[in-house]
């Protein structure tokens, strides 16, 4: 693993416009509002998660490009559809105005529609290459596999449908687990998954890695809930406070500040643990591990 | 092809809902959305045509059900998106209150999601059990890019985002047509390519049904715009005369019945002409067509 944080943000950066598929120039609007979307500053996360695990595993970083635009779309699709009225009426994200607010709610819903159609789009599009190379396609299938669970209705779409449904009550600690766990953490291990499965892990690898997703995906949205309330909007990209606001279930309304510091750092801990063996060469995820760490104080 | 399209319909009718994925107790209400949907009384059209084209190639039907119910999914998540108040603002749908009547804006957007995501992931579920079988599962790439495609911003969205960007225009005869062929016919043609890939198709095979489908996938589309005109609420499912209220381009709001008639059996012909040489074996597919000829009369 040679690439840093910004050098495998950089290839995706590059890449996640070129990927889509041209489309006809009737389509325009549809297409202007998925790049809106696609264009607004992502951190990039899960897919440099999936770049780097497909590094990690000794897969070729370059030939998992389109696995990485796809976590990427479909990360994109779901914020779109969260800050739709009918959802969580979020007129700003990443301090610009977001999609429907540009666009409009229809073409804010196609435009959704449109990245996750396209993340299996592309998917399917990079396996057909892959026709005469049995090992590489099997090696796909896996990757596909884990990314269209994480993001289904066993995943990130049963997280946002409990967290919706459960909007106006308090929710029990388990709920609220259940909804970050499969709302923020799901999308963020498949990718993990998904990078491990296009390179060669052996079987130990992938239950490590398991430990360490499950661990720092859920330290993620924990992180999240904190910055909430510790945060600016300058880092944030939205408003802090917004989901007090909102009367929004998080670890720190839930437990308060304290434990969900608590909470955070045992998290990221066991994400550590998960790794440890692989000391010398995970510098990578271990950086990561901290910056979500300091991130929070 | 010894089945009837009744039978095709009695097995896709059995097997749709058990081919969703069990999902956590916890997601019992977005489980609950998209079960109301699949199982509000569809034609069936897109899963029967891939069953039919499967078998018609070759193929085993009972292996194709997984795609058979991803295309159903799929279109159903389109219905469920379309008839949105963002979009089309429609509270009928085959007989029923649309799914957001029921569930709420945020749950019909979700279940949509839902289904779109469930579609991917069972081919996906499914190509992981053809690991030993490298020409199966190579069938099943094939298939699944097809779809993929005709589902997506070259396709079906495409169509969709075309129609509600002009509703509030007149359109050009080019532009009703390049809805209609993405927002319905789009679908329906890769139902079919991806049954025959399933199966052993010639080349020679491909190009004709790629002709058969679309003609049949635009004809489909004029004659349920002629079918608003003339047809009854108990056939239809929905109110007739509601494209007109709506002023929605359709073939009969821009070139009148008689034209729309003509373009309509023209179509038909067409689609006819495309699988003429496989007269003895085709019926069920000429029977299609004369379906449609006689539903429009």
């Amino acid at each position: 693993m040679e690439r840093t944080f910004e050098e495998y943000k950089g290839l995706i950066d590059r890449h996640l416009l070129d990927l889509i598929p041209a489309i006809d120039t009737k389509s325009n609007t549809l297409y202007e509002a998925m790049k809106y979307s696609l264009s607004s500053g992502g951190k990039r996360i899960r897919p440099v998660l999936l770049l780097a695990c497909c590094d990690f595993a000794g897969g070729n970083v370059l030939e998992a490009l389109p696995f990485a635009a796809a976590v990427e779309y479909i990360h994109t699709y779901s914020l779109i559809h969260d800050d739709l009225p009918a959802m969580d009426n979020d007129d700003l994200r990443r301090g610009k105005p977001t999609n429907h607010k540009v666009y409009g709610d229809a073409m804010a819903i196609l435009s959704g529609d449109g990245l996750l159609s396209t993340a299996f789009e592309i998917i399917s599009r990079d396996m057909t290459m892959y026709m005469d190379d049995v090992t590489q396609l099997k090696k796909r299938v896996r990757a596909m596999n884990v990314i269209a669970k994480g993001a289904g209705i066993r995943g990130m779409v049963a997280g946002q449908s409990a967290d919706i449904e459960n909007e106006k009550n308090r929710v029990s600690s388990e709920m609220l687990e259940y909804i970050h766990v499969n709302k923020t953490g799901a999308l963020i291990k498949a990718s993990m998954m998904a990078g491990l499965y296009l390179g060669e892990p052996d079987d130990k690898m992938i239950d490590n890695f398991t430990q360490f997703a499950d661990n720092f995906g859920l330290a993620f949205q924990v992180s999240d809930d904190i910055l909430d309330v510790i945060g600016d909007v300058k880092v944030m990209g939205k408003n802090p406070g917004q989901d007090s606001k909102d009367n929004k279930n998080t670890y720190v309304s839930l437990n308060g500040l304290d434990q969900a510091y608590e909470t955070l750092n045992m998290l990221l801990d066991n994400a550590l643990d998960a790794i440890s063996e692989y000391y010398d060469n995970a510098e990578f995820f271990a950086d990561l591990v901290n910056k979500l760490r300091v991130r929070d104080k």
